[in-house]
């Protein structure tokens, strides 16, 4: 079946649905005849190749995308992507949140937040045959830990090189894995961020939105030691070189313009199975919709009147506000579009074809039945999980279970733990602790674990901890009067305890952790001998989908799994009856929609040039004015934020930062009629940093001429 | 001062804003040259004239407008507005909301739900003289009680005619009063509606927004006995024979059409304070929208799982959305505009005028400093007013309170009550305390009672009812256990019981009720006196704002009360940056929105003609097709709902039905940029009822040509 795949994502002749797809950069060749009629300027082979520019200029925060634009390590990405480290770097008095940051050298660039990292990426190989190695004829949890070991293997002979950070993915369901290896860059500088009046303009009410006139971008510096090597935060550190880096494009785009975008998008749906289609929007969707809103509610009501404790749980109140936006997005965008039907429609003309030769049924025939039975049972598994994991929003409780898991897994030899549970892994359990000193309020807490163990009640028995209901008190009163875990020290602390000072803690929510442990092990068992048959199920189910694809002359793209994909498009507005969006906002817009307090505040001499009509060399001669934002047709999701934008001759020309509401069910399924991508303009960005900010180093180092 | 008044209402000369305002019929002279210049073919004087066509048709539901389209006393009007008697006539397996309701012949056509009346505009006539007199020196309540002795007298006299429903408004703050004259149909019956996917096509999800896709519309017919004399139902009474009806344009409206709307405009603000509208915008809406979402998220939770307490709370939860979407819209509105910062900007430049000249500070300086300080108590009680009227969201303590109430007011003479207790309106009050039945579960009224409790023990204890908080038990079990309440009949068995009865019965709601009526009377009293007060320092205020409308040449136009309004504009869609609303919808995009589910549901046969393109002689030649709903600059608020749209010949061309979200706040201010009426196209109806539903009998009778 290994060789069916390898078949299909190398087939050069076969056309791809049109301004469509996450491309891996071996599939470029696949594309190049529509990559060359849509415009592309470069060869569209070498533009897949990770040793040539541009890929060479990409670059990952992890969850974020970015790109190198100088030779001196200078990164941008999106301002929501920097936005942590300039809170880090905020306090009372220096205001970078709300002011903006401008280092004016060097030396004036500061850390970035703790844990910060800049990925490079190196390498992309493709390792099927070493991951299947030894699973070919097993099933269930065996399949599972043979795949686990040598993915652990795979990623370990990997890190053996100084400072590289490497993951093993599946593709397909499984059909294939490749390697991703990046360069980790430890010391990460914020160099500049515009005001948040600039980079978060239109805050909440515009997220999603269109028209849109958000300036959402910002600049690291990747830093290394003098020798050249990865090195944590040092003054003498100096800046890294980038293998290449984006050249700024002298010209903006104009409508109907070719553009593409790099970078690592997060997770999309769309090779699941109809049967996953249907669940995910007529049960777990609305099932998980309603327990965001009333999770949330809890919060705006338990903090009503309580100004601290309002500032506490203000990021997650933001985080769960567009978690809503996105569900209501998602579910009126699978009924507009008739998600399910079309999913339905595709898999029975997919099943057809299969049924219809005795060759194909026997190859794919068994796995298409095995899967659709262990989706039936993973779907119920979800859902009672969507229940029990509420409970997790009780923040001490699952610090101590997350602790306690340490403990557990500390016991083994590091290759042998859990993934998240390896000493690399330390660092960022130990910032996870921590953070929770920030946003957590006992009161508030209590709220939200009443509301949770009202819905995990209603789970049957069997459904639940049974340990943990024995080991819950009458009244929540004695969990938070008797806990110690919302001392910072004692909660970090807690990972160097061992297992033994777990099980004789008295601490209550300790307890809790250590009573629901074994139960949640045995559920993890079963849940993981489950994903080995799925992942045998499903590899060979997509095996039959790309079969199919090559029947009918298609190439197929994998979904989204967090490693680099390319994708394109062009730039473009979107008409529907009695509307219409045209693909690029001006200053004039954002001045207009500017009020000067709120989410609408950009700063004062931002509104006075545009009312001055200053836009130096940066406006559009099409559009008379500057261009903001713009919409094109490149197909993204989660984790591209931040990607840089480049032309047809591979030059920056803006930031893809946001999708539309309309468009987010695009995780599974893409609608090129509707589905649009929101870029801030790179005349934008380089007008504020020159007219606004006076950035004038950074365009020097950029190569902009003024 | 009522000089004063009376020379600007009449001023002819005077240039008005432009594409604003709701006038009075008598002022359509004063606006006649920008009638003439924005297109009106018609002579301005006489267009105002209510003896005189167009007006002789127009109508009003009480809370919705209408017209004559017919001879026969056929009615048009939204489908929202007719609605409750679609809802009325329905039952399982005869499904009118679903599925729609033609009446074959006149027999066939269907009692309207009970209460429902059809009211003519007979008259409307200047009796700020009679309102007036004998209250010229008199403060508080001495004053608040003349005026309503003299306003009941006005209307009792006017009612001594058969059949005639009266009533007396203030305009311009009592600046002036005006009693309009209503013949009262009591025969109405549902002769057509179309099909719930249609009159309510996108439901709540496009309410307040466009693009809109809504065939909004529905017909009434007005009955009255053989002798032509209004009766209630009867089977032997025939069809109403108005003194006019609306002639069906032969052809549509195009972009730039001048148009216009005769209708019953419910409340606006735009005369108020700035003072008013800081106090709106920052405090009490804010708190408002508070108060509504946990009200709804109360309802929610309690009713999650229970289906018959889901239906039941429906439509509360409908109309709470409702809401819902218009304080977001007016708050967000609000701060677009920067209304506050303007209505402050406005009243200073009055009050500069007031104060630049001795003889204006002695005529309306004291006013304006006693309408400030008037102003301040009335928001303080208001505050008070949004927590305490929380209370009566727990319905069977309501309906105990409204009918001890009557008890108490029925021990007077009939012209002594207060308005809504006087013998008219005990049919109302009987049907408010049945219709109960169909919106209450215990279990969820609790949850609402205790959410209210919990808000109206925030007050402090002088803005509480000390007897209610005596009397209620120390748990709401008792309440809901010991309540008779529960029971239609005892409850609407209330209305005849004497006050004596209250007073001695165990109810625990009837005793709640019994124990805030003194406390609630005394604060009812103490509002009274103020209301006495402030209409006093309002209409001098309001004479002053007149004065200086006039002395910069402008007319002002008083704020809607819900008596007959004009209001003139044309067919436009709107600009904004990076989006164009066209103002057009088209059959095409109705069939792109229909998901043949839900809200977004249109008849099958609908959608068949539409990919037919089936549109016979009523397509738009501009457009090159059907037209659904347009756009236009008319200024219209709640109770406009089901006006018809004349064009510039005084010819039927549509329905308005709806605002749109960023247009609310223009309750408070109209912004001609931002604010736009969406109209149903008679295009579309006329379609629908030829093609889609065979309305042929009615398209007949309305002379519209096949």
């Amino acid at each position: 079946m290994h060789k069916i795949l390898t078949v299909a994502l190398l087939a050069t002749a076969a056309p791809a649905l049109a301004e469509e797809g996450m491309w891996l950069p071996s599939q470029t060749g696949a594309i190049a005849e529509q990559l060359r009629a849509a415009g592309l300027q470069l060869d569209p082979t070498k533009l897949g190749d990770l040793q040539q520019p541009p890929l060479t200029a990409i670059a990952s925060l992890g969850g974020c995308s970015a790109a190198f634009l100088s030779p001196q390590g200078l990164v941008a990405t999106n301002h929501h992507c920097v936005y942590g480290s300039i809170q880090y770097n905020s306090k009372p008095g220096q205001d970078y949140l709300t002011d903006g940051f401008l280092a004016a050298s060097l030396a004036d660039e500061l850390p970035a937040a703790p844990g910060t990292r800049i990925y490079v990426i190196e390498d992309l190989r493709n390792v099927t045959g070493a991951m299947l190695k030894g699973a070919e004829k097993l099933t269930g949890r065996a399949r599972y830990d043979r795949l686990e070991t040598n993915r652990k293997a795979l990623i370990a002979a990997c890190e053996k090189q100084a400072s590289r950070r490497c993951d093993v993915r599946p593709y397909f369901g499984g059909q294939n894995y490749w390697l991703q290896q990046q360069l980790e860059i430890k010391d990460v500088r914020l160099v500049y961020a515009p005001a948040g009046g600039v980079g978060n303009f239109g805050g909440e009410t515009d997220n999603w939105m269109w028209p849109r006139h958000t300036g959402d971008f910002g600049f690291y510096r990747a830093y290394v030691a003098p020798d050249g090597s990865s090195a944590p935060f040092a003054k003498e550190n100096v800046p890294f070189k980038p293998k290449a880096f984006l050249k700024i494009a002298d010209k903006g785009v104009e409508e109907g313009d070719f553009i593409m975008v790099a970078g690592f998008p997060g997770v999309t749906f769309r090779h699941r199975t109809a049967a996953e289609a249907k669940f995910a929007f007529e049960t777990l969707t609305p099932l998980q919709q309603r327990l965001l809103n009333e999770y949330s509610d809890r919060i705006i009501s338990a903090t009503a009147g309580n100004e601290a404790a309002s500032i506490k749980y203000a990021s997650i109140l933001k985080g769960a506000d567009n978690y809503k936006k996105k569900y209501i997005g998602e579910l009126a965008g699978a009924e507009a579009m008739g998600l399910i039907e079309k999913k339905e429609a595709e898999e029975a003309a997919y099943r057809a074809w299969v049924a219809a030769d005795p060759k194909r049924q026997a190859l794919y025939g068994p796995a298409i039945a095995e899967l659709d039975r262990l989706v039936a049972e993973q779907n119920a598994y979800e859902l009672a999980e969507a229940r029990r994991g509420l409970l997790n929003r009780a923040q001490l409780f699952s610090a101590a279970r997350r602790a306690y898991r340490w403990a557990q897994e500390r016991a083994k030899r590091d290759a042998q733990r859990e993934p998240g549970y390896q000493d690399r892994d330390r660092a960022f359990l130990e910032q996870s602790l921590t953070a929770i000193e920030r946003r957590y309020d006992p009161a508030i807490d209590r709220a939200i674990l009443e509301h949770a163990l009202a819905e995990y009640r209603k789970l049957p028995a069997a459904e639940r901890w049974s340990s943990y209901d024995a080991a819950l008190p009458q009244t929540l009163d004695g969990l938070y009067s008797g806990t110690q875990l919302g001392d910072t020290k004692v909660r970090v602390g807690l990972l160097d305890q061992p297992v033994s000072a777990f099980q004789s803690s008295n601490d209550p929510f300790v307890r809790l952790a250590v009573a629901a442990y074994d139960e949640d092990l045995r559920r993890e068992a079963a849940a993981k001998a489950r994903a080995g048959d799925i992942q045998r199920a499903r590899s060979a189910y997509m095996a039959g989908r790309l079969a199919y694809a090559q029947s009918q002359g298609k190439s197929l793209y994998p979904d989204a799994n967090g490693s680099l994909r390319f994708t394109w498009g062009k730039v473009t507005g979107k008409t529907k009856d009695g509307q219409v969006w045209t693909p690029f906002t001006t200053a004039e817009g954002l001045a207009a929609k500017h009020t000067g307090k709120g989410e609408f505040d950009a700063p004062d001499k931002m509104i006075q040039l545009i009312q001055a009509k200053d836009y130096g060399r940066y406006a559009s001669p099409s559009l008379g004015t500057l261009p903001v934002d713009f919409l094109s047709t490149v197909d993204i999701t989660n984790g591209n934020s931040g990607s840089s934008t480049l032309n047809s001759r591979g030059e920056f020309v803006g930031l893809a930062f946001d999708g539309t509401l309309e468009g987010v069910v695009s995780d599974w399924m893409f609608n090129p009629a509707v589905n649009r991508t929101i870029h801030v303009d790179s005349r934008f960005m380089l007008w504020t940093m020159d007219k606004v900010d006076g950035a004038h180093r950074l365009l020097d180092e950029m190569g902009v001429r003024r």
